[in-house]
């Protein structure tokens, strides 16, 4: 028996798993014993199919035509964002198809909604290249650690801003032109917000953090900060201080409440997570049972996001006669601690006047608020230069050093507003 | 509705079993909707359940009352070794139970009889605990990266042979010193040789090979060298040539033949497998869609073993409704490739009498069976002390290489058999 798969927008994704369903359909079935067969594409711009052979495989211009197809047991649905896909995807799940999804934005602002509908119509929602492209993360979380409460989850999920942070430290450039280096390598988009301001991070965020608790997550209440404030300054004194900066996803618990944060944050160099260079991604996982593992891959690009698509695809024949797994189990619901609760290590990078006093008030303001110094570097100024005093607190609650520094940046001799990094 | 599972051997892995059963039975709930419940141990040392709170578990000194016991559906067999493991295993099958283990000697010398035994009683026979430890890579290749063609899998599989590497290199010492240390750390057994001299990683070896190629492998036919040979001036050197040495487990197709071998290898230092210290494993698979990916973690001890073994225990009780999926799908059956046709580059540390004319005549013989060198290293000499000619020769064929160090080590001022290693 063979399961009929349709494919909804043949763009970057969708092109690959039309690509990978065409050609590997034979080890797919040496593997696993199950055969899938690409049945329907619905792609308005034909330009996009020229390149296949769709000899038997129905193509329209009418995603619903292919929700409706009785030959379609399973819908992919890879034309992201919010609009159409979100309709799409309801639709395919009401008719009793099982969906399989790359849209982490769909599933970060409307998981309750479409978990419910697949849950209601029992049939699955699956989403593996939504975090992490080829990464088997989500496998990873609910099958192969089922056994493990997740201490900590600490994701580099976006290819974009770890390559540029990548490039930033190994050739000691500033963001705007290692970002545009990173659009002419097609590593960035146009515009490249969603990435670079941290919102693409913050979805696989609330994914993994679902995920790993049972609780849904409101992703409006997920602390987010990008990498645009990152500078060259940054990278080079965190070297100095043995860290590398890279932006992370952070999930862990604290109090009974879910930390779900993502921000640029100071990795100590001979962690692995500060292996994982350009493009790359990785999720490192700290858990009761079986420690910390870590999952390394490509978390973007055609063929690896269509890997995790087709493992999906997979997954769902495989499994035509058991019962469907539901895309969340919210069995909890817990709060997202508010980032003032934070309890860190924090690296701050101030730009003063350089005269005398300077350093002995900043260390009072801290002092004053509870925040004490583990280290600290002050090099000697040059003319016409802002000087510069980077510090490195112990651990602190945040709310406390974000009062030390409204005071701080409030003294005539402060000339920038204080930089604050978070560290790992 | 609960499954429930039977434990046959209470000692490191089985206790950790027990352990993880009774105190996360309700986290695996939450995340799976599964209930597992421990039912059964059969144990014949009664101090290894002293700790356990086991009321209403049925406790045993029998094993054959465990499997006929009705209350279990899954059989944990974690005795381990080639006796009464296997009878215990094939008895469980044929009474129509599901099978978890983590006895990866077993698989690599009988992995075709018990998979017959499986398939033909129609029950599961999971074994995720066998590679890697509480990594998910048995998942990872057979499900996350199912839509793949494997082009390679290099392993780090053996956590006694990776933390006696890791120390002989970040302490300069030699073999003998860190297998004494690693066995009073409790890193390695009394006697090591199962480790030690790579059989441990062949047998992983084995049922990676023929998971990436669904193949039955012959596990006489995997070439096997230890890391007893290993010298801290191997080492040294080859850290001079920008390479740390690792214990690899390596699996690829060459010809339409498999390459399944396990011996001390050259990685690069950049390569993300060189990151992996001490006694953490990973494995690095190369694939065709997915690209790169690598999976990282404890490869032994209690909780992070059981962590398999649990996630093997829920993914069976998930499929109750399913078909069952055979341990291993034999679709072809292709040859191991013989070591002399392996195409590679090779580090050879030669130690010699000092006489002038040596490297001349080490080369002539090396280029007479079209060996080219890439580098060299030659020190200045001490007084008595042998000479150290160390070569990293460029790709060439392995039988080639063979030939010129027979012809090499035959000169008279050759002092002891020339090392070679093999380079990734």
């Amino acid at each position: 028996m063979s399961y009929g798969v349709g494919v909804i927008g043949a763009g970057t994704v969708g092109g690959g798993v039309i690509q990978t369903l065409l050609s590997n359909g034979g080890v797919i079935a040496d593997k696993t014993g199950v055969a899938v067969e690409l049945r329907h594409v619905a792609e308005l711009n034909t330009e996009n199919l020229k390149e296949f052979d769709l000899t038997g495989v129905t193509v329209s211009a009418d995603a619903k035509a292919l929700i409706a197809d009785p030959a379609v047991n399973i819908v992919c649905e890879l034309i992201g964002g919010e609009g159409v896909a979100k309709t799409f995807i309801l639709e395919a799940l009401g008719a009793g198809k099982h969906v399989v999804t790359a849209n982490k934005m769909l599933l970060a602002k409307h998981g309750e909604e479409l978990c419910a509908k697949a849950v209601e119509h029992g049939v699955e929602l699956r989403y593996e290249a939504a975090v992490a492209g080829g990464i088997p993360i989500i496998k990873a979380l609910r099958e192969g650690l089922a056994a493990n409460n997740i201490r900590a989850i600490y994701g580099i999920v976006n290819g974009t801003c770890n390559y540029i942070l990548t490039r930033m430290t190994e050739d000691e450039l500033d963001f705007e032109p290692v970002l545009k280096q990173a659009i002419a390598k097609g590593f960035a988009e146009t515009p490249p917000d969603l990435d670079v301001l941290g919102h693409d991070t913050a979805h696989k965020c609330q994914i993994l953090a679902s995920l790993a608790y049972s609780t849904p997550i409101d992703l409006n209440d997920i602390y987010v900060e990008g990498v645009t404030k990152v500078t060259h300054l940054d990278v080079a004194y965190a070297r100095e201080m043995g860290y590398l900066i890279k932006l992370l996803a952070i999930v862990q618990k604290s109090d009974g409440e879910v930390e779900a944060r993502v921000h640029p944050t100071l990795v100590p160099k001979e962690h692995l997570l500060a292996s994982v260079r350009n493009e790359f991604n990785a999720v490192f996982v700290k858990s009761d049972i079986a420690d910390n593992t870590l999952y390394y891959g490509r978390g973007a690009g055609r063929l690896p996001t269509a890997s995790a698509v087709v493992s999906d695809i997979v997954d769902i024949a495989r499994n035509t006669n058991g019962a469907p797994v539901p895309p969340f189990r919210y069995t909890h619901k817990l709060a997202v601690r508010d980032i003032g609760l934070l309890q860190g290590r924090y690296y701050l990078r101030l730009t003063t006047e350089d005269h005398p006093g300077v350093l002995g008030k900043v260390c009072s303001s801290l002092g004053k608020h509870g925040v004490s110094i583990a280290s600290c570097i002050q090099k000697e100024e040059q003319e016409n230069v802002p000087a510069h005093i980077v510090l490195m607190t112990h651990k602190c609650l945040e709310s406390s050093i974000a009062a030390a520094l409204d005071e701080i940046d409030a003294n005539a001799f402060v000339l920038e507003p204080t930089h604050l990094l978070r560290v790992l």
